[in-house]
């Protein structure tokens, strides 16, 4: 547990410097990321580096005893490099390349970029890879950013090509698996085929995959190429990237297994403003973010992060990129910050020092004013460091790392397969996997958020939201965890090769769940279903409504003993809402939220954990023998249980935008 | 009457094929449409021809008792020929191509394509024009579907501006008709003309209504060189094209004429979710469609096709394409079928046999699902085919054509007319004509709908919905036809080219509705008038509101005598709402629903013809000697006038999505 | 005070031409504008100009006793000079060049056209420089419609390099005041730097403000050329353009400079449906206008104006280019042309004659229908013609100028920049401008509306829009007027290079009002916040909401003695939603609109002026010894307190859309 800052020396007078040092150590900072755009400041004319300056940078930060976070310069690319190799600049689904004067205006294919960044990050490692101040590496900043993943250049194309010969070895094998005999798509050589953009009506689903399966391998690839030149120079540094969790074009899980830490970067009020939320959500958590959305992000990226995983930007007040910019309440800096410890996290680093006067940026709040007072952000780091004391007096244990009882499988291709192929135009992957999610943290429940080719030992309840393809091995490997496991609708409805399984959905998962789901209706937003839960005497005891998607269930239809089904809810038309096989309960539909909670409470029941609800704004997470508790809301939340003299931080009554730590054993 | 289906041999292992001609012709279908995406497996190599396959299904269908309706592969140009001539690709209103990788990417006025298709339709119609299973054709698949009549390439530009010299003659009568003095957009030769896109504001109407109707022309000049190739090859073999009514940027009436028979692709479901309908609308009529959709569609291509039309493919179940998908209610697959046989067709062919499990479509419902089971749809179809028996033993003339006492006119240029000049953002000329054709068809009426052209004599009532350009005899046709006339607004307020006639709208109509709209105002959605009807002392009689549109009309400005106007309603500030002329009914607006159809059946009356509200889920038809009754609400509909054993199909209980036919003199 | 109109004898056969100038004349029009879109007809083929119907058309004019207002033609460059130099063209944002086919199809920055344009000038000027029925020159045709004057083209970049060499001097310099360091956007060189458009995320809001001053200094620049070129040869006469208020993306001051009239075209329907109003507004106003939207209009370009201002082109009837077109409400288009008089108008003109029956403007009303009777509007003007005779016997001083006691400061800068640099996505300027302005027309008071450099000294009460870039004299000039000065958020946020000042907001305002914006919100249309308003001991006096935005202040913070702010209003969570500093008032928020009225109205008493609440519908002007009123209700208005006898148009009572004119005296 420690704190961080992002620090820009080139953008303010070098005079400022030894202060800003000073004052961020003063404040309970530990460390210090810098330069990761700063390329044209290295390199300011081809091939004639000036390192001066970031020398002198480095060495203020060291002698005040800050640790720096060293970044390769590769997310902006210099105007001479761009008018030298225009190729670099990546092709929009108009055709036209995305011009100079931003930020990530390069495209992973470009054999140009590839070399320049291959030269630019080696020069960058080789100056300060063994540096004592040096402690650790950031890659790139924010791969995908401003969708920024796949690009239709001819070199991507070329590429993918060349990634399609390597998967399906022949053009027959392709035109088989993608099913191209469908309105004469057949290809007669990998070089016919071109990128899936600008067709007449929707291109061929199973060649867009591909294609976005190939581009998020060009992100792994360019990553893995700096992280190379990085450990080969700077050895015994981690190496860290700063994944975007808007951004979710390449797979996180596969750029991280290249890595030491997966950070990511945390702006809870932006999030809140650009995701699918309803206007009046939107209006409910303006200045606090949704109580449930940092928190989810905590735990994807904690589950691919070797060592612990990090905050690398963390909001410190307004922002200036969503399309309303709220201030977060007071308190809010620092509940989100705890809320990230609690999480597991290594480090929570505040973006920026001090906003920027200038740019692009400059409506973006930091932990200091433009005229460098400390701004309230800062305030609130300043008594985050003096929690952290208290806490680890608290707990020795307190940087342990957490294991959950309940997983939840996220998958960066699902959510790629349903923007291709969604059926529903509104129905968004991300959303399923948030509300399920989000329904658990309601019953107090830590939740590990693993990939679909994790190991499954040792929990308990296990929630797979959509789940399109599903491995050979999955079906097998989710019984013989033992866990209960909570199936969404669409779960085990295509093949890799995105088509629909020969058996019908839900595939391979037939073995453990015998059902068949023989038709699917996608529902307008003013169309709901209502649900009726039964018991085993068929009489209601619960009921709400479905939305988005029905799964339309045939119970006798697939292969093995129908009679395991157990139909536990229908819709109004009595086709089955969820059913029960086993340990193995699938949902048919996504249910309303208060549905969605009391049903996972039974199941988590069922599977012997305890559940308690907490209401939407109350939030509690355990690491070490420590009890974290968060108040979202606006009214004060009183523990009954605990004892006075356990706390660590805060008491008993928890006020708004409040935090309490407690020893969990009292 | 019969059924028929669409199937693809080309997408299943060719040992399924005997079993499925064995299966449909079990199921009651007669004739099977195959072959018109397979252009790759005809020709997988340039010039070398692959007719093995297709040979076999054709004998396999043909042994099975099967007539088989063969297709021009024209919709579906394979790769090798884009990549052989890229000029195929039709460009968009952006400037660029529409690419390969879906279907319908050609180019109308592609001189290469036009060979291309010769060589192929010649060679298809060569090998099967005489094969005895072969009965009927089709040619291409749904013209214009994902809007691609209009291209903006060279080919196109090039030959709009040989098609303007054979209209205009001379630049001098060009640059009049048009009005191109207006901005100093006056050419000086025919070769200055370019499309009218991409322009700073809008382009010239008149030249944007050119473009259309040439765009239009270019579909029927290639339709009729794949007509006369199949009739050269293939005598006496029907031939039909599958129109798609969502797409009418070219004159159906225009293709039809050089065809047999007019088809058309009906998908209730998807339509309503793609139409201009309210979002409250589409959730009312979600899982059976709108009463009237498919029925006027069926009205709609029933009198433009020679023989009987038909329905080519037809809803099953869910479909893949449509914002969102909802499975049809039980019984609707049936439901739909009646109706369209109701109102004249020769054969409902349903789309697909089986549900594909790969590619675009995989989403698409068939009559059997991917793993090869009968889908509900199936099961419907099959009941029909039973039901057809039924009715063909109960009357001898069930076949017989239907003759209606109320005409519909319905034009496609008024509706490019309109998109191009709308003067209201939301005026859209199809729901004009939908809601007179609702109204009628809420009263019970059988309606005919027909061009603008088409003799007038025979019927009792003719509704005109917004026609602006009225051709010179077709005042003089409507008077002679002794028919009352209801006009919607705008009939009569544009020439030929484009301009406002010299004596104002209706123009050439003021010979027989002698009143002038001097002014016009288009209404914003959350706008509504006012309207009073009153009796010939002035009293109130009825009111309602008007939408969208406002004539303004002077009844005494007008040449002709003024006194024969009769104003019947008015707005609240005065100007009159509706107006009458002997037997010319003039509406100035688009009332509201419940006032359209009181109007409507007052109208009727007058004109000599029974109508009896049905409400807004039941409809009635009439075809031989048999009454078809057709229920879309969720409540039993009671017949209380019929006797029980004039029943040839159902009861006079009809429930939700049922289906009665009964002996209409009982 | 006379009346005009536009006229296109091109339009018409020349056979029409003296009846249309008798009638104009007999109509009461003086003075008739021609010949703006004419070149095609002045030149028919390169370099042969056939000025013979030009000659003929300006003989009968003037020989009816009308005096025109001759135009020159490059708004509409013909086919043939395009053809011959397609660099004319602009090149749009995504690429691509405009087309010809409707007007303002030119680059203001492309030499060709320059050249072009300088010709064709001199040509019109020559020939009718000094002919005596010339007696105003009208430049082009509404510089900037349809978005024109920003382009993306070559010549524009290359020119826009040179504008950068000429504002920087040093690439050094420029890399400063942007802050390119930030993101690596550093220039090496002026020759690197392209147009800020089609980068990957939103482009360097400096740049991007740098190339609009650019563009709008083109048009500026543009203008200036042609209107050198009429002054040299039509010595006396004055010259005119008639901006369109739609369209702001260049400085109209800037423009007006150069000019002696500056003329506005008014069309308060389409105006009304094409700004941001909501659509219960737009329904409300649906037939009359906003009823301060022309006014604020004539204030702007009285404002500009050296001669009296003009309405060169004043709505007749209903308009064809807005989303939805009504009809004005009987009268409305002689209180219109009223209340252009009453705010100081030399001239309203109508557009058109009459109405065109064909082309893009056909259902543009006139002041005759296409089938020349005289319209409503025609009916009004000369009802107007009428009136100006009794108000000119009534007032000898009728055509005084006019000046108010309060001053509005509206910046066209102001509005680019919020546009680049928003913050919150609906943020728009000009919406800000007018709520003030509209509150103190609520309050019966004359307003001039001036740019920033404006002479201050005479005012009473000055109010600042949201100004972000402020002068340096610009706190001196407030301050030395003696007037109470209203300052809205976001006043003094920038520098002139579009970076934080240093002092933060409202930097060098901070001057007069030591106060210090540390903090900013944006906020979602669906969230207010509650403002409370205290008097000096803290007690509410008054409440209300804030919208959009809010400054968070710090009234400590500041340099400059605090305890002379006053916090006059709160937010409910205590930060100051108005403070005052002697006569500076700092509105922190944009407040509802009852609030801005009451709060308006306080100040505008502290300042000494009367204020007297109007309501919504009525509104009072005063110019000369007479009092002009205006009823845009639906009730009739009666004023109490005037003098039967002091009436010279109308009476006590004033109706819907009603006029009346008394002698303020009495």
């Amino acid at each position: 547990m420690r704190l961080g800052v992002c620090y820009y020396p080139e953008h303010w007078p070098e005079s400022m410097w030894e202060d800003d040092a000073r004052r961020m150590k003063a404040l309970g900072i530990d460390q210090v990321r810098i330069a990761e755009f700063a390329w044209s400041r290295m390199e300011p004319t081809p091939g004639e580096y000036d390192w001066g300056w970031l020398d002198r940078a480095i060495e203020v930060l060291g002698a005040a005893g800050l640790q720096v976070v060293m970044c390769t310069p590769t997310a902006t690319p210099p105007k001479w490099l761009i008018d030298r190799h225009p190729d670099i600049l990546p092709i929009g689904a108009d055709g036209r390349p995305r011009a100079f004067g931003s930020r990530r205006h390069y495209d992973f294919s470009s054999p140009a970029y590839f070399t320049a960044s291959q030269r630019i990050c080696t020069a960058v490692a080789e100056r300060y890879g063994k540096h004592p101040a040096v402690a650790y590496w950031q890659t790139d900043n924010e791969f995908g950013c401003h969708h920024t993943v796949v690009s239709y250049s001819p070199a991507a194309v070329g590429r993918f090509r060349e990634w399609l010969k390597a998967r399906y070895q022949t053009i027959d094998a392709l035109n088989r698996a993608w099913g191209t005999v469908f309105w004469s798509m057949e290809y007669r050589s990998f070089d016919e085929i071109d990128a899936p953009v600008a067709t007449v009506t929707e291109a061929h689903p199973s060649h867009r995959l591909d294609y976005r399966r190939f581009a998020s391998d060009e992100v792994a690839r360019y990553n893995r190429m700096q992280v190379e030149i990085i450990r080969a120079h700077s050895p015994g540094r981690p190496v860290a990237h700063n994944f975007m969790q808007l951004f979710t074009e390449f797979d996180h899980y596969k750029v991280a297994a290249d890595l030491d830490v997966a950070a990511w970067d945390s702006y809870p009020l932006g999030a809140l403003e650009e995701q699918w939320f309803a206007p009046e959500v939107k209006a409910r958590w303006l200045r606090s973010g949704h109580p449930d959305f940092a928190s989810f992000n905590h735990d994807v990226y904690r589950g691919m992060s070797k060592l612990p995983f990090w905050v690398m930007e963390q909001q410190p007040g307004p922002v200036n990129w969503a399309q309303w910019n709220p201030a977060p309440l007071p308190g809010m800096v620092r509940l989100w910050s705890w809320e990230a410890f609690a999480h597991g996290a290594g480090c929570v680093s505040y973006f920026r020092w001090r906003q920027a006067p200038f740019a692009q940026e400059q409506m973006h709040a930091g932990l200091n004013t433009p005229d460098n007072r400390l701004d309230v952000g800062g305030s609130e780091a300043a008594q985050v460091a003096d929690d952290i004391r208290a806490v680890l007096a608290a707990d020795a244990d307190a940087n342990a790392g957490i294991r959950s009882k309940v997983a939840l499988v996220y998958d960066y291709e699902a959510k790629w397969l349903f923007e291709i192929h969604p059926q529903g135009a509104d129905f968004h992957y991300p959303r399923f996997a948030f509300e399920y999610y989000s329904a658990l943290r309601a019953l107090g429940l830590d939740v590990d958020i693993v990939p679909v080719d994790a190991a499954l030992d040792g929990y308990r309840l296990i929630v797979v939201p959509p789940l399109p393809v599903v491995p050979a091995d999955f079906a097998a490997r989710l019984a013989g965890s033992g866990a209960h496991v909570v199936l969404g609708p669409r779960t085990g409805s295509k093949t890799v090769d995105l088509q629909i399984p020969a058996n019908l959905p839900p595939g391979a998962l037939a073995a453990v769940l015998p059902l068949r789901v023989w038709r699917v209706e996608s529902m307008r937003p003013n169309v709901t279903e209502a649900v009726r839960f039964v018991d085993n005497r068929d009489a209601a005891v619960d009921d709400g409504v479905a939305r988005h998607w029905r799964d339309l269930i045939d119970v006798d239809g697939a292969a093995g003993p129908a009679a395991s089904l157990d139909v536990r809810a229908r819709f109004a038309d009595g086709h089955p809402a969820y059913v029960k096989s086993g340990q193995f309960h699938y949902l048919a539909s996504l249910f309303d939220d208060g549905l969605t909670v009391r049903l996972l409470k039974q199941i988590a029941e069922e599977a012997g954990i305890d559940a308690t609800p907490l209401g939407d704004s109350v939030r509690v997470s355990r690491r070490g023998a420590l009890t974290y508790v968060f108040n979202y809301g606006d009214r004060t939340h009183t523990l009954a249980d605990v004892a006075d003299d356990a706390f660590v931080i805060g008491s008993r009554a928890i006020g708004p935008q409040g935090v309490a730590v407690y020893r969990s054993g009292k």
